[in-house]
């Protein structure tokens, strides 16, 4: 049935990443998270040249993000003024320059989600298409130095470390693929090699509903495991080709697939878990580190806007 | 192991909510989510005295809500001006006056979680006893009026209905239980009997990981299921003695339960899922309607310290 639809909307040129069929009957859609309504808003106006979101968790580090993304494309306000443009709620927040959002999504799945659909829905109705999703964000190191950015391969669960994602759906179990678009990753990869002053891997990363516990660590209120248990756990992790884990990745790569948006993960590593679990290097230490991740990014999507100028041009 | 460490903590006279032996051995104990650490902060003179906390989804009502509380105590500030003790960080807010404190959690369990694990260390490194946590929430009303509170009986699972909580530790799945506190639930509810605006009842929450698919709406990004089978299953869901649906409840009642700290969830249903998905309400009545758990757990607390000082009295 939502196949079906998503063959509907592609006959009528309009962007097919929703796959449902009630919305079609909605007289209004009000994006509740977001605070945007198809009634209350010009959603095609604002948002209709839109190619590329960039999700990040901190609402600081996305304000950040939008500032670089202006002077790097050129396109930066005198007054360095940009508005969030979700102020009328305090969920999350989200910034444009461009063709380029810049939201943020909180911690964790649900949150990602929330935002997401929220995301995606705005696209649909704004007619949006050829968008790329990205994640910009933190994350545990495994078995890489602390600094180093890693672009994720697959986005697999912390039990079978397989490329899945298990959801509830209607009281029951429905387990989703979360495969991400392996060509953007290469791409990204590629794009990395100018930064001479960080590493870029490309790894598995596993995505866990908990901080403490989840992730085996050893400084959480609640620890019934002994350090062995921990290292023994993370020796496996890493087994399974796992450069970092971190709490949205398959969320995140399952609602790309879903949508048919190309997606991608970037996510610098804060610690190295195989040598401890708390995040105490020095502030500045860790603003370098989560600056990285943003510099390859935007770096990227300089790179695809001017080859799409050419490719118009020829 | 850890139980036995808990037996420990109350022969020495401290806190006893963690249940972790490695935490004696660290040097340090830095809280990264809310900025605060043992080193950098006098965590004994700073929180030694609290016994509330109340936790709620947005930072902006966490901040509406230390403005009430100390209203209510006849302590405000005459310059109005509530310090956020996170403000080093966008992940939280936390706002204390005398012995409440009032946090931010964000949205899902997740993010609950990481809060929750940080708070229960920050107890038990200033030695407080006697602590109540209480979230004050939003939700989605099933077979309630919007605008009706929903004081929690037993946070359950959506799939099963009972009160459990799954979570993965060192990749193997763990349940734990989320018995909440019953007296404190009821004592909730007497207090709601002051209060003629609105009413107030006692039911089961379902605790989702998702807002969309996860909570049966049609209204999501995707959606592959009909009106009918999302009516069958919010008719199994009202069935199993539930008011009221969000996306915290379990992991709350679960940590509360592991910790031995007194909870309780109060959360204001914001429409009646059984007639419809959308939060589209005029602004005015949403506000209206998220202030009325505020009012309730305000006047408990209230009552609970004048019970206290008369105590104290005596």
């Amino acid at each position: 049935m939502a196949q079906k639809e998503g063959k509907q909307n592609q006959q009528r040129g309009s962007a097919d990443y929703v796959k449902n069929p009630h919305l079609e009957g909605m007289k209004e859609d009000f994006l509740y998270h977001i605070n945007l309504g198809t009634k209350t808003n010009n959603l095609p106006e604002m948002f209709g040249d839109v190619k590329f979101v960039c999700l990040g968790g901190s609402s600081n580090r996305m304000k950040a993000f939008i500032e670089l993304i202006a002077k790097k494309l050129g396109m930066e306000d005198p007054k360095s003024e940009y508005p969030n443009i979700c102020e009328g709620t305090d969920r999350y927040v989200m910034y444009k320059v461009g063709p380029v959002l810049s939201v943020s999504h909180g911690m964790g799945i649900p949150s990602m989600a929330i935002v997401l659909h929220e995301i995606i829905k705005l696209l649909h109705h704004a007619r949006c298409k050829d968008v790329t999703v990205i994640r910009i964000g933190t994350s545990g190191g495994i078995g890489v130095e602390p600094g180093t950015v890693v672009v994720t391969k697959e986005a697999v669960d912390p039990v079978t470390f397989k490329p899945t994602f298990e959801q509830v759906i209607l009281g029951k179990m429905v387990v989703r693929s979360t495969k991400l678009d392996s060509g953007l990753a290469e791409e990204l990869l590629v794009c990395s090699k100018e930064f001479s002053q960080f590493k870029t891997v490309i790894g598995n990363t596993v995505c866990t509903l908990d901080f403490y516990e989840g992730q085996a660590r050893l400084d959480g209120a609640f620890c019934y495991y002994t350090e062995k248990d921990k290292m023994d756990y993370l020796k496996k992790v890493k087994e399974a080709g796992v450069c970092n884990m971190e709490m949205e990745s398959t969320v995140f790569a399952s609602m790309c697939e879903q949508s048919g948006l190309r997606g991608a993960v970037v996510c610098v590593a804060l610690l190295n878990r195989l040598n401890g679990d708390q995040i105490d290097s020095p502030h500045e230490v860790l603003d370098d580190y989560q600056h990285r991740p943003q510099l390859l990014v935007a770096s990227y999507i300089k790179k695809q806007l001017q080859l799409q100028t050419k490719a118009k041009h020829n």
